[in-house]
């Protein structure tokens, strides 16, 4: 149902919204799209001392999501056995003022992803999950870095969640205020949001005056 | 234990980092000042079909984080009815360069809330509630949109949750390279990450050259 980028996934009991329903929305471009701008996921399970909450970093391959760690990790060791999990990313757009602090909102989009993760083994698959860790954060940057090495490999915990059963929500434009409100003498609007980001900073190993990288200079999201 | 912002929270098994240990904060003030500076918190709790992770918007009076929404909402329902939830608030503070794509990582801050909500009924608390979630958001604002009105009050879920199981986690500084990597010729270092604000986009109903609110354009985070 998947790798096709204009295909759509399948809404289930999960992913089918109950409130604004219009939010909503399955295309697989819109979900990876999503995924791809954003930085952490939100790792949700539930652990003999109720539900637990995580935020780490992902990589994505086709229609594979890639969770990694120590494999002395508690979530890891957990998502591996099995328990259902919750990823979400959510990224925001702009703060909604309306008239009234009731309908005041935010422009948003999020992807939840529901299923259960399996351990990758093959080392191939592995060193290509590290791997998009690291280009799904700093595109080009793994063709600079050293890769990992076979010991780093077996010795990280890489989970992989199909991007099976997910959906997509969003929200977009300006308030929507009470038709009795539009008058009152309240600015009303949106205030746009972007991720900016600074000039690199060496560390003290790079030597002094090395330029920094040019997928760092002009880094963008 | 609370209330004095220099205190610090006990840590409880579930607070308790298993994994960098030196992360983890306890501090009352630190625990604030992140989940003051973000704009939405991911809620965990578990369904009958498994875990579920939601973002949603939040505010904050002293030691207590509110959620609100509509009461037809399943999650808020859920939660209502004493279902235990975490909550959690993540920032991210800058892209972390290693020489090896192993090493690589991300500065953040983040707060993890365990516990149980409850509603709030008294209607001076709703208001004081739902008030905070528009300043959370942008302060000064409340001194000029219209307030609630005891419909919206009586028509709108809230939930207390008191920030008593609550911990930050944080990591600043430099990539952590293995010595032996240390004279690849490798950029290494960090790339710095804020959140702007672009120019207040009013809506149609704003007056043509209705000034914008001096809170929407120096607004910074």
């Amino acid at each position: 149902m998947y790798g096709n980028k204009e295909s759509a996934l399948e809404p289930t009991v999960r992913t089918t919204l109950k409130r604004h329903p219009e939010r909503g929305a399955f295309e697989v471009e819109q979900i990876q799209s999503i995924l791809d701008e954003g930085f952490v996921c939100h790792v949700g399970f539930t652990t003999e001392h109720g539900p637990a909450v995580i935020p780490t970093t992902y990589g994505r391959v086709g229609d594979t999501l890639y969770l990694h760690g120590s494999p002395a990790s508690r979530m890891l060791r957990n998502l591996k056995a099995g328990l259902p999990v919750c990823v979400t990313v959510t990224l925001i757009d702009a703060l909604v003022l309306a008239r009234s602090t009731y309908h005041h909102s935010m422009n948003f989009r999020s992807v939840v992803v529901y299923g259960t993760a399996v351990e990758v083994k093959d080392l191939e698959e592995k060193a290509a999950a590290l791997a998009s860790f690291v280009e799904h954060i700093v595109p080009g940057r793994t063709a600079e870095a050293r890769a990992a090495t076979e010991g780093e490999l077996r010795g990280t915990l890489v989970l992989a969640l199909p991007l099976a059963e997910a959906s997509a929500k969003l929200r977009t434009g300006g308030p929507i205020d009470d038709e009795a409100d539009l008058g009152l003498p309240v600015w009303g609007g949106v205030l746009p949001i972007s991720t900016t980001f600074g000039a690199p900073q060496p560390d003290e190993h790079t030597p002094a005056g090395a330029a920094a990288p040019d997928y760092l200079v002009g880094y963008h999201r």
